[in-house]
């Protein structure tokens, strides 16, 4: 039987407790949407100041140079790459996921051009199938979207490149990336991983899987503030070979020549388009350092140990109420977040918001609680499922105060 | 013979003096690089703290919602629609402008599918000719280059389109949007107006012109920061057939829904890909204030009359001096820049810089200088022209000093 102390004394014993005060959060608050929009990291406001009066305000444009703003999304693609397994010079910071999708996904299809098939996958991300299905068009492919279960058994010869996000949003499920891209690679077809759901939540190994290509988004798990920039991964291997198709300006190999002619970059820059956002990538170079001396080994067991115990405490507090477990029950198919089902799962997560407890809700019965292991408590699991079990028990979620509240999406 | 004082006058006359105090500017410089990076409006500090402090930290997740978050490249979007002549829910701010060109670029070859010539300018800044090369492989088309004064005789029945930039980026050329846009029409091409050197700075009559799509970039005149989120206009009557192929889940119909399937958006929303970088849009957001009750007629005029004033001071007071005006002499063929060039371009430039006047050099030969007419005075100019004549006469610029600086890009 557990009990909140027992809670208690997991946070007393935790080797990563010292970084929630890395993170401005409210005092009030139990806050497990981090893999919707990451907290806030406390050195932000101070950055951001120093940027807009200093650097953009005095500085005015030549803080491109003299504030090393050339350079951030290079800096901060590195910084990203400690977190995910790629090595420095594999991953720039640009655009929005989506937009570094499209670019991966016609890249690998130029670099297969005797095949026609973008194999995806029907429950992932809606916006990477529409992403895979604007390429087939504009490429003459077919997209392919199968079951996630029939992934593996669907690479054949036709397959370009296999398109997954390595932890679904939804329940939270975890692709063995090696094994998929194992078998991508023996079918002589490449890989494309978002990691939105799993980067700054776990370790990832992209090099280490041979993985080909890599997308994510640094709102999530990395704390870069809403709407931050996102970052793409391409192997140094096949750096020479990409032609991405947002050939803008910073992706060339000499921007400030302004030749008429396009000429990729040697390097990661090649896969950059516009001038970059830098207020964004600032918060997002800033927010990196909460990681600070963080193992991912870790930051993954305690990420493992959330999810688990959260799982525990469901079926020791909630049985009856009408909780489905909606994830994984093990954690190794799992990602850092654990999703329930419920009939009522709308209402009941605005009665547990209208409580300063924070998850979300996905159509049409889901519940969702991410577990940002940098700032997520033992007890704040044990207060949350306190909370459900209080709202369905007793029908608080019944009442038009928090129907009235408008959605959170 | 004008003066110093004359110029002073001016500046007592200037019914948009009041409008410099609304920006943040070092007391000692003289800041003529607006038409690269605008100088930052005071009151973006502020509302980027609210932002973080308030709205991310404190509001998380229920920010989408609570401040209004989802809806600001919207309403931002229609702030600067009414800086360019176009109506409420034509122009959405998204990424950046080489992206929202490829966007409008593959919408516009599919809205012309038995036209297969993407006509551009050869001088155009070099981005837009990148991009405009890639959407020609892509979708099968021709990119056809041509000089500025072809353009209008070039434009045949092949032409599905017409990709321009509204004022060139290095001489300060505007084009005659109306004219340009009715010789298409009239050969049933669309036009895309690139506005990065003009919004901010003119009345744009996007509208009165019947231009078809345009784009433009946050950080030069409308002062949204460094690599600020970018712009697109789509005419309302062409909005139902635009089939963009960015096609990220914030230009879904119903983004929320999670439909396997994209069905874009009835609005100019259909025009957005991925989360907007909420913290760029913000500051821009907060940086259109500026523009507060100032008639875009009065602005022309101070432009006009700040670059009247360069070219009647580079006569009067550098002649002999190897400068040779490289911008139209009537302002009615300039945007709002003017360039000269000189053998020694960049060293002048990087001594100005060191007195703390800023343009920027353009290779080979291109000293350019922007007039912001809301921040810029006439006094700047006089003292810019004195600098650059002491410069030169002195040989003040052929030190070792400045030439160990990093090139100002």
């Amino acid at each position: 039987m557990t009990t909140r102390e027992h809670c208690a004394a997991l946070d007393a014993a935790d080797p990563l407790a010292h970084c929630r005060a890395r993170f401005d959060l409210p005092a009030d608050t139990i806050y497990l949407d981090g893999n919707s929009l990451g907290a806030m990291p406390a050195n932000v406001p101070a950055r951001m100041q120093r940027a807009l009066e200093h650097e953009w305000a005095h500085g005015l444009i030549r803080s491109w140079n003299d504030a090393d703003w050339y350079p951030a999304p290079q800096r901060t693609g590195d910084k990203i790459a400690a977190l995910i397994g790629a090595g420095k010079g594999e991953v720039i910071v640009a655009d929005s996921t989506s937009v570094n999708l499209f670019k991966v996904l016609v890249a690998a299809t130029r670099m297969r051009p005797g095949r026609r098939v973008i194999l995806a996958e029907r429950t992932n991300f809606p916006t990477d199938v529409y992403i895979a299905a604007s390429v087939a068009e504009l490429t003459g492919c077919e997209l392919r979207c199968v079951d996630p279960d029939e992934i593996v058994s669907a690479i054949d010869e036709d397959v370009a490149v296999v398109s997954l996000t390595h932890v679904n949003y939804k329940s939270g499920k975890r692709y063995d990336m090696a094994a998929v891209t194992r078998h991508a690679h023996e079918a002589g077809a490449l890989s494309v991983w978002d990691l939105c759901h799993s980067a700054g939540a776990m370790p990832i190994g992209l090099n280490a899987c041979d993985a080909d290509f890599a997308v994510g988004c640094g709102y999530k798990y990395l704390n870069g503030g809403p709407g931050a920039p996102a970052y793409v991964f391409v192997a140094s291997r096949h750096l020479a070979d990409v032609r991405q198709p947002l050939t803008g300006w910073h992706g060339h190999a000499k921007p400030f020549d302004f030749t008429h002619d396009y000429a990729p970059h040697p390097a990661i820059d090649r896969m950059l388009t516009g001038t970059a956002p830098q207020l964004g990538v600032i918060a997002l170079e800033a927010a990196l350092d909460a990681f600070d001396g963080v193992d991912l080994g870790v930051l993954r067991d305690k990420s493992v140990a959330l999810g688990d115990l959260f799982i525990a405490l469901v079926d020791q507090e909630l049985d009856g109420l009408g909780f489905t477990l909606a994830s994984p029950r093990g954690a190794a198919q799992r990602g850092s977040q654990v999703s329930l089902a419920h009939a009522q799962g709308y209402a009941i997560m605005q009665a547990l918001i209208a409580r300063n407890m924070i998850g979300d809700f996905r159509a049409p019965d889901i519940l969702r609680f991410g577990f940002a292991p940098l700032y997520v408590r033992y007890v704040d699991v044990w207060d949350t499922i306190a909370a459900l079990k209080d709202v369905v028990a007793t029908g608080a979620w019944n009442t038009d105060a928090f129907l009235a509240r408008k959605s959170v999406t």
